[in-house]
């Protein structure tokens, strides 16, 4: 089967490899339809992070179950699922409590090469989440909105549940890539009334509106802070979605909220070290992490993409072949995409 | 009248001094029953923190109105009230969100000069707790339970709502100074199932089982998070009330929560630096800081005191008269007493 393949920073190819295969009862094998790139992916793409040379990549993808183990009985070959980064058991004490991106009996190292032919996919009894039919019952447009359901509509989603969006919330966003359009999105879905998005591109701060961002601010720091205090009369907002991870991004959304706003994000924070007397001088609270995707999936994401109350699959502006998985990262690397798609089987 | 004033570390006086008087229309005029110490206080009087000399000190007391500015119109002369350390304008983005400890209106510098015969209150409309009748009508018992709501009760239990105990809940209490006994109060309050007390002082084991504590934990660092995992099964706790604020605390705290618990804390934190990155990968959450004292006082706290449900007043084990504040202070800074009151008038 074919799967792209990291070579060197800047550089993936695809290379035919062995097919993988069931290696545990609760595994899955999946025949994957369509995937995508992740903004984490550039990570190592732009030699950031380390990754080991001939590794295969990729980590969000919609397909149809092939083979499952002995132990798995909620899929079964034939079905269309969702295959999320995340691998919860669903019986451990963080599954339990709606935090299955940390399970506690994930695999070290975590389960990957979501951007080929096939994947292997652990804990798939109770990670995988099914869709109903099969993926010619859907248009394009749907299918792609099926693809964020595997990270990045559910990673927007964490920020808006840690960050405890409710009803009628003034919201801020940071960050105006796909997990930060997403969190637009989620922030809506959640019932904001308010959201200002922080954009200052002008096709994102379009599509932003689109999804519901009601106000958008363009500047950056201490401007950002005292445009937002402007828009909220001085009080700050009630929530704030960090989908940036940079320093100034993390430092500016402590100074957005009102007392007691809490700060919700999902990126990798690019630095460690924070000064946390800013959040305790001010009561405003630090929450999130890795995204629940399946609990976020089964309880409202899936259902609001079906029946058409969320459109997330607009992220994708641009669509690949997985013989083009060169030009759909150099997309994102050179921001010509919002978010790179990847076609790979009907 | 008669107020305590700090001279230098380890030393405060009782000193005549002029009578406060109204400065705002928004003020009140309290003749102070009783006041108490607050480990805070310690602060200065150990010499951590700058103060300017001869100041009055002291921020915890209940009392009697007796004068109320012309803005003034939920409490009169004669009433019986709580006067906390906060003095939210209720009706500030802050004090209508809940965070009336950060209201958007204080007075800068703050109020204080609690530990005296008579007291100036900002913000008295909304922010002083009226209690039925008259100070004859209450037990010592229950005084010293009232004068517990002016700060050092809302604070633990600030702690518990930071951390968001809900019924059912597995708590882990860091502190058991008279801050983290209040959080076991409120975690039990809210209907913690199981709480851990981490306390090696066998006084404050003690109370604190009374309290409500089921399981007490004597350890400290790794030995602590290696006994509370034990108690888990492994899991960790749904909540973390942090009630010391060293970084040692603040560490072990974030270690002993399941992914997804969240730390509340409301000590000021000693080293304001921290590595979030522990909290990021495990969706620890952070929150916490100066407690909403009128907003908890008035929801639950007054009622469940008036009602027998909680007994804070416990914490006092040592009771002063005014000229002997110094005693007062001694006694919590050599830890004779785990907090000290102090009776003004009746």
């Amino acid at each position: 089967m074919k799967a792209a393949v990291f070579i060197e920073p800047g550089t993936v190819e695809v290379h035919e490899m062995d097919m993988p295969t069931l290696q545990k009862p609760t595994d899955a094998l999946i025949r994957v339809v369509r995937a995508s790139v992740c903004g984490s992916d550039l990570w190592w793409f732009r030699g950031i992070a380390q990754r080991t040379s001939n590794s295969t990549v990729g980590h969000e993808a919609i397909g149809i179950v092939e083979e499952v183990g002995s132990e798995v009985s909620s899929v079964k070959p034939g079905d269309f699922v969702i295959a999320p980064f995340t691998h919860g058991c669903g019986h451990c004490a963080a599954c339990r409590a709606g935090f299955d991106g940390n399970c506690l009996n994930q695999e070290p190292g975590g389960n990957g090469g979501y951007q080929g032919e096939y994947l292997r996919f652990a804990h798939a009894d109770w990670a995988l989440v099914k869709i109903p039919g099969q993926p010619s019952d859907y248009s394009d447009d749907m299918l792609d909105s099926f693809v964020t359901l595997a990270d990045v509509m559910a990673t927007g989603y964490h920020a808006a549940v840690s960050a405890e969006v409710s009803a009628g919330s003034t919201v801020a966003v940071m960050g105006d890539g796909a997990v930060g359009l997403s969190g637009v999105i989620s922030a809506k879905l959640r019932g904001a009334t308010r959201i200002i998005a922080m954009s200052r591109h002008e096709d994102r701060q379009k599509l932003a509106r689109e999804f519901g961002a009601t106000d958008v601010v363009a500047e950056r720091g201490d401007e950002a802070v005292k445009k937002v205090m402007e828009l909220t009369e001085g009080a700050g907002v009630d929530a704030v979605l960090e989908c940036v991870g940079t320093e100034q991004s993390v430092d500016t959304a402590v100074q957005l909220g009102r007392p007691g706003a809490i700060v919700g994000r999902v990126c990798v924070p690019q630095k460690p070290e924070m000064n946390t007397n800013n959040l305790f001088w001010r009561n405003i609270g630090l929450r999130g992490g890795v995204a629940s995707v399946t609990t976020y999936d089964r309880q409202v994401l899936l259902e609001a993409v079906l029946d058409g109350t969320i459109q997330p699959g607009k992220v994708f502006t641009k669509h690949f072949d997985l013989d083009h998985i060169q030009d759909a990262y150099d997309a994102m690397d050179q921001r010509t995409a919002i978010k790179s798609l990847i076609e790979i089987s009907k």
